[in-house]
C-alpha cells in the first residue's frame, strides 16, 4: 500500500522545540506498527516566513498540502512580530474552513501525575471528549460598522449556522457517543438568550438525535455548562458545541484537569477529502521559547490522535499508554515540577512506545 | 426624606420560599440602620399568573414599577408548565431592557464554610466583580432563516453592539476598578476569532481607559479567560464582558467559589432614571421546592446590594459580615451539608445584623 504522507509543520515559537519530538514518538510508533508514513517538513505557516515574504504561506499552499494524508501542527503566532488576526487567520483559520476541517476533537482527561485544580479528583474521575464545529457560527468577519468613528457608531456581527454544517457535527457527535459505553450526549445551547440560532440548533439536535435511539441527550446552557466542567466533570462523556461555545469549552475542560499545556487537538475532515490538522492546544508561548523547557506531550498526544484518524488505533493506544507512564513515572518538564528538557521526554516516551 | 419604595416579586418555585427570609433580613438592617422602606408584594411575573392570564406581566406593569426605587425579585421559571423563552423574555429579559438595567454586577467571593471545588485555595484569595453588558450585544432575536425546513437552510444570529452601550459599561467597569485597592480590570475578549465586534469592542476599551491612567487593563481572550477562573482566580479583581461572555463568567466565577447556589446579582440603571433590580442567580429549582430547604443566601445577599445601591453601604456591610457568619458557623442549609431550613437560616441571620 501507499505510505501515508504527512506535512509537519513546526510554525513559531515552542512549536519548533516539541515538533521534534513529536515525530520522534509517531515514528517510534509507525516503527513498532509497521506504518508506512512520511513526513514532509514545512517551513511556511510562521510569522518568521510573514517576516519574509509578507504573507503567512505561499500562494500555492493548498496545492502543496492537498496531497498529503495530514497535517502535524505546531504552534503559530508571535504577537510581538505579527498581530494575531493576521498570523491565525492566514493560517490555521484557513485551514480550518479551505480544508473543511469540520470537526475539532479535544479529549479531556485526568491523569496521575497531573496536579488537578479541582480539589478531590483522581485518574478516571474525568474522560470526556469535546466536540467542537469549526468552520461557521460565530466566527465570521460578516457584519459593519455604521456611524463609524461617531458617538453614535452601531455595530452588527453576524453568526452563520447552515443546517449542512450543523447537521454534520452533530451526527458525528452522535456517532461517537453511541459508540462509548456510556452512549451520553451533552449539547451545548443558549437557546434562553440567543434567540434565532440557538432554539434551531437544539431543533437539529432534536432531529439528527432521532437517529441515535440508544444515546441520552442532555441540553446545557452555556453558563450552566461551564459551571458544571467545574462542579461535576464526572457528568459528561460527549460535548457537542458551536464554534465559539466549543472553543471555550475545549479550553475550559483541560484547565480544569491541569492539562492545559499538555491537550492535544485534532482538526478532522472526516471523509479525507482534505487533509486532517492535528496540533496541541497550546500556543507558541513566546516567553519560555529558545530554553528548551516546553512539555512536548500535547504535540506527541496530537500524533497519536493523527494515527489513530490514519486508521492506527493500535499505535494510539501504545502512545497514550506511554504518556500516562510518564506523567505518572517521570521525567518532568518544569511545568510539571521537574527538569527535565523537551528532548528528554520526548526520549522518554519514545522508550514506552 | 421620602420612604423608599421597592417591590417585592417573589415568581416561582424557591423565589417564593427565598423572598420572605431577604425581606426578613432587610428590614433587620433597615431598622438597625435607620432606613426608611416599604415594600410593595406583587405577584406577577411569575408562571402563576401566566397561567391565569396568558401573560407573564399585567400590560400596565411599567406604569406600576416605574414609581419604585428598586424591584427585589426571587426567581422566575418553570418549565414544565411555561417555557422558558417566554417566561424569561416576558419578565427578566423584559426588565432588563426595558428598565436600562445596562449593567449586570455579580460579586465572586470565596468563603469560610462553604466547600472550595477548587483545591487548595482558602477566604480571600478569590474576591472579585464581574460587570456584565446586560442589554445588547449576543442577546437578540434579530436575524433569521431561509430555506427554512429545507437541507439548505441557513441561520444568520445578529449580535448588537452601540458605542453608547459598550462605553457606559466600559465606564462603570473602570470606574469600579478606579475605586478599589488593585485597580485591576480584566476586559473579555475574543477579538482573534470574533473579527468585527471583538475588535471593535477592544477599541472601545482602549479609548475608555483614557481617562483612567491608574486602571491597569489585561485584555484576555474567552477561551483561556475562561481556564484562568479556574486556575489563577486570585488574578482577578473587577471582569468587564459582553452580554454573553458575562452571563458565562458570571456562573463560572461563582462554581469556583462553590457559590453558585448563594451568589447575588445586580440589575442597574445606575442613573435611577429606572429601578434597578436584585435577584438570586439560581433558578426558582422546581425539584427542591415545597420542601422549606430552599438557601436563601443568595436572596439576602442581593437584598444587601440592593440597600448598598440605594445608598447604604453600612447596611451592606452588616448583612454581608452576618452571612460570613453564618457560613462559618451555621446553621446550614441541606446544600452546605446541613439540616437547617430557609427560614431558620433567615433567623440567624437577621439575629446577626
Ligand atoms: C435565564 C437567562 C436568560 C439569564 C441570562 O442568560 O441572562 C440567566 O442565565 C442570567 O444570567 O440571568
Ligand atoms: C487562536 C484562536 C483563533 C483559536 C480559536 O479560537 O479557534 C484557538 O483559541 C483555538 O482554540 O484553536
Amino acid at each position: 500500500s501507499q505510505p501515508l504522507k504527512v506535512a509537519a509543520i513546526p510554525g513559531d515559537g515552542i512549536g519548533k522545540e516539541v515538533m521534534p519530538e513529536g515525530l520522534r514518538v509517531v515514528r517510534a510508533a509507525a516503527k513498532r506498527f509497521n506504518i508506512d508514513i512520511q513526513f514532509e517538513p514545512i517551513d511556511w505557516a510562521s510569522c518568521d516566513y510573514y517576516e519574509k515574504t509578507g504573507q503567512m504561506m505561499p500562494d500555492d499552499w493548498k496545492d502543496q498540502l492537498s496531497p498529503m494524508d495530514a497535517v502535524f501542527f505546531g504552534a503559530v503566532g508571535w504577537p510581538a512580530k505579527v498581530p494575531d488576526h493576521i498570523s491565525l487567520w492566514g493560517s490555521l483559520l484557513k485551514f480550518r474552513r479551505e480544508f473543511d476541517q469540520y470537526i475539532n476533537l479535544r479529549p479531556v482527561r485526568l491523569f496521575d501525575g497531573v496536579p488537578c485544580p479541582l480539589a478531590g479528583r483522581k485518574a478516571g474521575d474525568i474522560d470526556y471528549l469535546v466536540v467542537r464545529e469549526n468552520t461557521e457560527g460565530e466566527y465570521t468577519n460578516l457584519g459593519g460598522i455604521m456611524y463609524a468613528g461617531t458617538d453614535r457608531e452601531i455595530v452588527i456581527q453576524e453568526s452563520v449556522y447552515s443546517r449542512f454544517g450543523a447537521d454534520r457535527v452533530l451526527k458525528y457527535a452522535f456517532e461517537l457517543a453511541n459508540a462509548r459505553n456510556r452512549k451520553h450526549l451533552t449539547v451545548a445551547t443558549k437557546s434562553n438568550g440567543i434567540a434565532i440560532s440557538m432554539p434551531w440548533w437544539d431543533g437539529r439536535a432534536d432531529a439528527v438525535g432521532r437517529d441515535y435511539p440508544a444515546v441520552t441527550v442532555d441540553k446545557q446552557h452555556i453558563d450552566i455548562l461551564s459551571a458544571r466542567f467545574v462542579l461535576q466533570p464526572g457528568r459528561f462523556d460527549v460535548v457537542v458545541a458551536s464554534n465559539l461555545f466549543g472553543d471555550i469549552l475545549s479550553d475550559l475542560g483541560p484547565a480544569t484537569t491541569g492539562t492545559i499545556g499538555l491537550a492535544p487537538s485534532a482538526n478532522l475532515n472526516p471523509e479525507r477529502k482534505f487533509p486532517s490538522l492535528f496540533e496541541p492546544v497550546h500556543g507558541s508561548a513566546p516567553d519560555i521559547y529558545g530554553q528548551g523547557i516546553a512539555n512536548p506531550i500535547a504535540m506527541i498526544w496530537s500524533g497519536a490522535l493523527m494515527l489513530d484518524f490514519l486508521g492506527h488505533r493500535d499505535a494510539h493506544d501504545a502512545i497514550l499508554q506511554a504518556i500516562e507512564t510518564v506523567l505518572k513515572q517521570g521525567p518532568h518538564t518544569p511545568d510539571l515540577g521537574g527538569q527535565a528538557t523537551t528532548e528528554a521526554l520526548g526520549r522518554a516516551i519514545e522508550q514506552l512506545v
